[in-house]
């Protein structure tokens, strides 16, 4: 809690009971991170870069079949990472659906006008947002050339099997289909892991030669990345193999609106070594 | 004003002057911007994938020099850009200094434990913030593999020609240098156009094939991009030509800590043609 948090906490205690209720959790909803990612040329610049850089690889390695898909093996490690087999599999491309693909505008306009986290109404918006969403700026582009390239596009989202159809037309409604369940869209639900995904690339991958994986959380990679520390986590992902991966197999969307990326104490964040200590503050 | 914000304002307002003075502008100064930047693996991945994009590309230009530099002309639009031609001159790339190949840990840590924004302590960053900086992911890296290839790094900054010394003092000691006034540095004051950076990489352009250009602001490719309206400026980084250079010329690194992207009302965020009327809100 930031010493100015505090303070507003404890002046709405003494308030008393009648005003503190409404505010209580007190989070600004209209966030900086929507508008950089849902408002900004920037956001939208780097969004168009990464699908770019994707695509862009998928089509050196259809020219020369990869000996690995992008699909860590089962049994590998983040320090020893080895990866499923292409043989001749025809090729693929995994992706997540939520901020990878898709700008969930009508959802994401809701809660930055106050509407708190419910799961009962993430499921309604599963269900109906249909055509309230966007396509990320250069996804519709980049799915295009991958299909063109024969490589089969292959949706690996944590929205539930029990909206599969409803699911389906939010994606195609944004220009980015077809997603078919069973065949290009995979639901969480299609196995008894829950929020992994894992088991799921496994499935696709047995099939297919992955060759790219789009996401915004690094679950969308590996479910090896569920590492607790924060400052842990980052190092995980700038380890010699695993940073190899970056732009070259593996492609990262942006997501400052919400996620695995934006946890951690101040002192995860900002570890003491990189403190400024040579100047005192001046309002402090 | 949010509706939050507004019952928020209204209870302080209730309370009395005596606790309503400190939470006054109450922004959360450890921000999820932050979180997400410095903090996390996926900030780290997609700068990572950010600086590999733009070495490989570097690579591919440098075998066969382009016609054209990464610059744009005098007298071009966004709508009708042109660039500066290389001709025989030697290869450069160009990159912003914050939050492109620097993370300001010690500023952004001061910011995050409620120091508000100086325009001197900002200047007093720039005097004395050497060696509680860091590189961004990828960029020491990336730098070195640029040089290592034959092009010269160039960094344009808005930090100030009076801080020269202790700039370049910086930039060495993350590991990124070298950084010399005059050569491979320009500052803010090089030219008379303040913060603009045109002018400065014309400079750069009459004397270099310019073949890359990274930064986190759109105002580290052009000037152009000084746009008012929030949704006008996202739409100029979507249209034909200039959206092509996004990963194949201008490379984007993220910033959702500061800066204009971090703009726009809620509407201009979040058109009303996103948002989701199939079912109202429960709370409101």
């Amino acid at each position: 809690m930031s010493h100015r948090i505090f303070i507003l906490a404890a002046a709405l205690a003494l308030a008393g009971p009648a005003i503190a209720q409404p505010v209580a959790p007190a989070p600004i909803p209209f966030t900086e991170g929507m508008k950089y990612l849902y408002g900004s040329g920037e956001g939208a610049a780097i969004s168009v870069q990464a699908w770019r850089a994707l695509t862009d690889f998928t089509s050196r390695q259809v020219r020369q079949r990869p000996r690995d898909s992008a699909v860590l093996a089962a049994g590998a490690t983040l320090a020893a990472p080895s990866f499923v087999p292409c043989g001749r599999k025809p090729f693929a491309a995994v992706f997540d659906v939520d901020e990878t693909v898709l700008l969930n505008l009508g959802f994401e306009y809701d809660t930055a006008i106050g509407t708190p986290w419910q799961d009962e109404r993430w499921n309604q918006w599963e269900k109906t947002g249909a055509g309230h969403a966007a396509a990320v700026p250069g996804a519709a582009e980049g799915l295009r050339r991958l299909r063109a390239m024969g490589v089969k596009v292959i949706f690996n989202t944590n929205r539930v099997v029990a909206n599969a159809a409803t699911n389906q037309a939010t994606i195609e409604a944004a220009g980015l289909g077809p997603a078919r369940h069973g065949d290009t869209l995979y639901l969480q639900g299609d196995d008894a892991t829950g929020k992994n995904k894992d088991g799921r690339r496994a499935m696709i991958a047995a099939r297919y030669c992955v060759i790219a994986m789009g996401g915004d959380q690094l679950g969308d990679f590996s479910d090896l990345f569920a590492i607790a520390s924060v400052p842990a986590r980052r190092a995980a992902t700038l380890a010699g193999p695993i940073a190899a991966k970056w732009g070259a197999g593996w492609f990262v969307l942006p997501n400052p609106v919400y996620g695995a990326g934006l946890k951690g104490s101040i002192d995860d964040v900002f570890p003491p070594a990189a403190h400024w200590p040579a100047v005192p503050s001046q309002e402090k």
